[in-house]
């Protein structure tokens, strides 16, 4: 009882977090042909945000945005890239912030540790649409999923770092092969075709696709096919993993 | 007054800085056929340790960054590309620091400002091996070039630093087209040929490494040649910036 006091009292003084640094992740999910973006809503102020954090004084970084994604998605084993630190003077804004804090009845002093600059160092998450629950909790009154072609507008820089975010995922899909893990288990070419069309913008041509992909040796057929009775069903396919 | 006082606090306590949080900076300069890397050498100890430094209250991340690489090789408008945040705990260690302070005459107090945990935002740099001076200073009695494959004993995790700064510029190599900073202005084919194999430690096709690099468009073949007498001189080649 007194530890849980102790532990609620430090945590809004800011000890207990390291200061003035901040995690956000994008989280990436892929639906109906469109890549989706989990965004939070703070309570009474409609204001717009990336899921985020703070960093515990003994938590590894990667830890802590880890930790963020479960407590959004409540999934776990995530795929996550930290992929830039969001440091320039000018994306400190405490307005927003102070705003909130104001329609949920706490005035904050004007140093409180939240309207500090805040250096945020930023990760992109990619899930399984079909597997995420967006949770919210009692600072958000919303966590949903959203278009990337129609986002609200955010709080601070969070847009740019959306669209840092998809540059980062553009670079990597090749380097890094990331994109399995926006699919479900198994999935058709033609399904993942779509998806790195969706992410990359553009059309790809499907014979050099489809080529480019058997050869890189991570894709195994699956032995079963589709069962809609069409007469040239396609062949499933799923990730070869390292742990298999 | 409570202001003041409290300012005066902060600086003492961190002399302007952000607390835990610091730049550091693997510069990479080509020379003989060997990538090298820039080291520091602290004074009294001996203890080896990457450029790095800490970000001005109201100072840009990456302009830390340039301050700290500018100060070191008395080069302005390097190529500075942030690749990973450091911050995992196990990090965490203020021992060199406190051998080093004590060593100089400093005997920090445990609660000193430098020997808390920090998160090291990282970046590599590229610069001409031919126009660099490096500078130690107060704090240093060494900076030099060290090959790469013959770095000495590092401070903390600064080696895992350098190698996953060489991972990422193999992998920028192709997508951002950055080894054009670590040559001097004119060059044969040859030389970046020579280049490209040993950031990437192998081999390559040199039809094909040519064909490549030329079909990008951006390399422009200098009029003159080599005025050695060879009676099959060389082409020399510069880079196309996107200012010309």
């Amino acid at each position: 009882m007194y530890r849980e006091q102790r532990k609620e009292e430090t945590e809004t003084a800011g000890h207990g977090f390291m200061p003035g640094l901040a995690v956000d992740a994008v989280i990436f999910g892929f639906h109906d042909q469109q890549l989706k973006v989990l965004l939070m809503q703070y309570k009474k102020t409609g204001i717009f945000a990336l899921p985020g954090g703070f960093i515990r004084e003994k938590e590894n970084l990667n830890d802590a945005a880890e930790r963020v994604v479960s407590e959004r998605t409540a999934l776990k084993d995530i795929y996550l890239e930290q992929f830039y630190a969001f440091g320039d003077y000018d994306r400190y804004d405490p307005k927003p912030l102070k705003t909130i804090m104001t329609a949920n009845g706490v005035i904050p002093e004007d140093d409180h540790w939240l309207l500090q600059r805040f250096i945020s160092v930023s990760y992109y998450a990619l899930v399984d649409f079909t597997k995420v629950v967006p949770m919210p909790d009692r600072i958000f009154d919303g966590c949903a999923w959203y278009d990337l072609a129609n986002i609200p507008e955010l709080m601070q820089d969070h847009s740019l770092i959306i669209r840092k975010a998809l540059t980062a995922l553009r670079a990597d899909l090749d380097n890094k092969l990331v994109a399995f893990n926006l699919m479900p288990e198994e999935f058709t070419m033609s399904e993942l075709q779509t998806l790195y069309e969706t992410i990359l913008g553009k059309n790809l041509l499907r014979p050099a696709f489809q080529r480019k992909l058997l050869s890189l040796g991570i894709l195994e057929r699956v032995a079963k096919k589709w069962t809609g009775g069409a007469h040239k069903a396609p062949y499933l396919y799923r990730f070869i993993s390292e742990n298999n």
